[in-house]
């Protein structure tokens, strides 16, 4: 399909009436897109110092001084970095009325005080600028490899303007996204900047996690058996360790989903409304749960296939044979404990259980699956499904932890198992749930969000509306 | 991506004219909309029956009375609750032209004899009603967190509103759709309010299935035993008997896709037409083919953890290690059968290859792949394909269960095992598929799928036209 | 939600003033989307050779001749074979500056010299012809089971008669696109044809693959044991030969994602220009990338299927019996060898990651996701984890190899094992990677790719405006 839509759009308009475009510059962006425009049916002109040294390639396409080559067209896209803007303030005249579109990325992000097409339209004050194609890759133009992003942010504060350069970008097979006035020109020059601005937080938070459950784990298994009896036992490095830790990662991930938005209630709750903004740190928690739930997600997936590997380790068939070998020596048969198989199967099937809920989960968070469930189906899912999964998971954890603790391991320099660790978090959020939910909570509660105030003498008044108003 | 809209959004029309928007009803609703629209640019001002007491914390929203407010502004938005729509009446005079968007929901699906919109549009003649934004939820608007569907569905019978509160719509930077006419408000209302629609008979079926092979199994392996040699083997529940019951699901839910169309076929057949309409029940079951498949799918993904994470069981080692006891006791060696290895390791790779199929399907069936995809495509995946799936996955229960039945079990209580159980369904979807591939079938079967009818006189004629006639 | 959309659009326009549709032909497809008009509200009449002889079904749908139905409406659709189309030139003047709509399909891709649409404006000379909706099937609009592409491709040269049509088939339900003018028509008409061509050179090169591990695998294992030693060994053909030949199919396949880039990184600096066009061959290849990682990432997915099922196998089962009856026997216990687990353990912690990124790979690459990344965060994606996960399966492979070389099989028919194989191709794109990035190749390919040129002397200059202009 990809093929299709660049091959398709190479023959658009190719029996209009031809319009025409002026290209400003002829770097490497100017001449990819120009090139484009020309492929797509559009007349091209380029301005450039030296029109005399510039040779494009094909002979269709022209180039000229930037005075002549902007009368030939009243849509002008401007192929040059800010830093030789200057020149254009001399060229007032002649780009009176003109479509200015400034397709120019910074750097780095915010990098100058004003975004490049506000300087643009302040060097030039009787031109209409347009802010629009620098998310495209000029790679990407001229190969017609359009994998990624195809989207197109346009902004500017000519309505018209910016719908011309909204058609001439459909016209090149890409897809136009209207974001209005030229202010928010800044965050489109950004934008192209980001490297997954949500996942910082998540990558940092799972990155802390994993030193910590790698050390806590390594300073039990490893160092205090190695400083106390001796026993080298680093070969765990290259697995157990890892299971362990990603499975610690994973519920504890998955229980900071679920945190802020009860730290949010509680928060109402004493506020007594919810008309008061979130402090900074919860409002943005809040808004990179979705990030946090996936990295949950993927730690789960390492764990599931680290522990279904568990039996194809040498250790783990070594270990078999060798208690085969201990009962035939001593000429005793182990028994077959019931109770045991309940504990390590119940166990399976509870992680089982919970992985396979947080899968559902996570394909309900494709952009194209929640597109297509309304609110409550949203809710009912990320809520119920989701809670749902932390319990399954949290009793996961205690059933096999409880195998443990019921032939204790002695406490290791005074640490608690790293079970005992990954239940802390989700712990307190299922904890702090039950609370909320108990009515004496969980009215109240409900009533804020559905606008009521507490100490607004006005708003005991309003809630007498309130059964009149949506 | 998320938190960009919002920003973006924010600012948009800061410097165009502003476009002024007037809400009647100071609910939390009607106050997230209105707040939100005056972020976006929008000069915003409320009507309220007690304006004095309306306290907006916003010093440049007005609150006024119903009859000022609406003199402010043309389009107007309606958050107060249908059972309080009767005072608009009396405003018909200052709503004479003016678009009354009707935000409205129900507590029920079809709560009232008629839609609210509707209901607004009879009360107050002169007006242009317009259904909107009733499937966006006011938290998400106020907070940005927008991972829901933004979708707004738009209907109303005169164009140019209905454009002008799509043109909204986007500015506040969700998506609207066209959904025509006033009269289609009632499936708007009814939107938010549905959970899962489509999924309710997969679901259910899934649930009496579950029961179904869980009893079953039980009677077999638990009760029985215990019943007749007085052995305890619930710890079963715990895990092999979960094991079967997916099992045999994912592959009778597998069948039941491609069932109804084998039933449709053989009416077409009998009818001698594809122009009658099928029975409701059919028509319905067919609907839902794809939830169906999608639970088959989830059904043989827990299969697949399952039958993984055998050999991690407790009863998995205690039985080798037995095993070998065994052997070493008696000082014998069982042999290696390579035709023990052909059924084993053939009924595991037939198993793989239907569950790496079944995936295949799955991923095709998200939205945003099958999209990509043209019908020549999309019947060949879901068709051709699904068989294959089928085939697979019905001869891997038969190779496993095979390796049983040629050292059967005796029968107990004259049930046979799980597998013939599983194997009802496939069998008869195989079977009825052979039949009708047969070309003395097939071919009626083609001919009145392109058009042709059996009882019809006009239609022989019309035969003779159907090489001319797309 | 696909019923929604239908049953929403059978009411859509019942109460706006109706617009009305011609159709000439009364075939399948012809019938089904004049019936899917009448019920979105448009009222509709029927063009055919035998108007008397035509039944409906439908006493509001009238059936008249061409002539009389074209005079009925401005928008004809006409659903009759390509091959009956001279009939129309007869109509010209009826059809006088109406909007003809070719909706035709042909039974292979370029069957004719011109397409459908061309040739019926060549026929109709003063209508404006319009192609449209021949991606949808009958069956589809009939039923209403629309899970497939909704998508319709418009492509006309009077662009107000593709907006009317584009407006038809929104209120049908359907995702109008425009594709330009009617040139374009054949890629519209050869669409629907088309079967997965951008898979075609990947799955046969799957294909090839395969058939080459399997004889090679079953060379070394089952016919070289049966001629030597007279040894069946051909029970291996149902597990251990696919889990071998999906493993080295799979990092074979990722690797050649990586090769054309750097082939073509090598005639970039080779040729000292990026203006110039890759060979053909090279092109193709690099379109195909994406599903050529698909198919690497499918085989991936079978072969941790293959491996995590390993223990479940009768023959692992006795392997390991038969390994402790052995130490019994022998009354020697086998020592536990920690550099044997960092072998083990540590390869499938290789794998088990590699696999982890290869998923990640996957995922970002669904349309729906690879939308919502910027160009920086898709190259960061495809190319950093891309080679970070080819650089893990390697290791992952040459660690299991490792552990095979160092108690060394001996060479069997001078064919070297599989592992060795199955490293060829990725080693040769690690190297040649490792190569491109060190600076005396990476600078020059830089500057290259920002559209400097080695051999040409107005470049030269151009190259002191490189910093000028983007």
């Amino acid at each position: 399909m990809e093929k299709n839509h660049t091959s398709f759009a190479m023959k658009v308009n190719s029996s209009d009436k031809q319009e025409s475009v002026c290209v400003f510059g002829t770097g490497d962006f100017g001449r990819s897109l120009g090139l484009k425009m020309f492929q797509c049916g559009y007349s091209v002109v380029f301005g450039s110092r030296n029109p005399e040294l510039s040779s494009l390639h094909h002979k269709e396409i022209e180039v000229l001084s930037h005075a002549e080559a902007a009368q030939r067209s009243d849509i002008i896209i401007i192929a040059i970095h800010r830093d030789h803007y200057k020149f254009l303030g001399k060229l007032t005249e002649e780009l009176q009325g003109k479509i200015l579109v400034d397709i120019s990325n910074n750097l780095k992000i915010n990098q100058y005080p004003e975004s490049n097409a506000e300087y643009l339209a302040e060097l030039v004050p009787g031109a209409k600028v347009v802010k629009a194609f620098n998310t495209i890759s000029a790679w990407a133009l001229q190969s017609g490899h359009l994998d990624g992003s195809r989207q197109v942010f346009v902004c500017g504060d000519d309505k018209e303007s910016k719908q011309r350069v909204m058609n001439i970008s459909r016209t090149l097979g890409l897809t136009p996204l209207d974001h209005g006035c030229l202010v928010t020109a800044r965050e489109i020059e950004n934008y192209p900047l980001q490297l997954f601005p949500m996942w910082k937080f998540p990558l940092y938070l799972s990155g802390a996690l994993f030193i910590f459950y790698f050390i806590y784990y390594a300073l039990r298994s490893v160092i205090h058996p190695y400083v106390t009896q001796n026993k080298d036992t680093t070969f765990t490095l290259a697995f157990s360790i890892l299971n362990h830790a990603f499975a610690g990662m994973a519920v504890t991930l998955l229980a900071l989903v679920y945190l802020p938005g009860l730290i949010a209630a509680i928060l109402q709750l004493y506020q007594g409304t919810k008309y008061r903004r979130f402090p900074n740190w919860l409002d943005h928690w809040m808004l990179c749960r979705k990030q946090l739930g996936l990295a949950a997600l993927a730690f789960a997936f390492l764990h599931v296939l680290y522990s279904l590997g568990l039996p194809n380790r040498y250790s783990a068939k070594w270990k078999l044979a060798n208690r085969v070998i201990k009962q035939v020596k001593s000429n005793k048969t182990d028994p077959f404990l019931a109770s045991d198989v309940w504990r390590y199967d119940g166990g399976l099937t509870l992680g089982i259980l919970g992985f396979f809920l947080f899968v559902l989960l996570g394909i309900t968070s494709l952009p194209s699956v929640s597109n297509m469930v309304n609110w409550r189906e949203f809710r009912f899912i990320q809520s119920k499904l989701g809670y749902l999964t932390l319990i399954l998971c949290t009793v996961h954890t205690l059933v096999f932890g409880a195998n443990k603790f019921l032939k204790p391991p002695p406490l290791v320099w005074y640490l608690p198992p790293t079970y005992v660790i990954s239940l802390i978090a989700p712990s307190v959020v299922l904890l702090l749930k039950f609370i909320l939910i108990m009515p004496c909570f969980n009215r109240p509660l409900t009533r804020i969000r559905q606008g009521w105030e507490r100490n607004s003498l006005s708003k005991k008044i309003q809630l007498g509306n309130s059964n009149t108003e949506v």
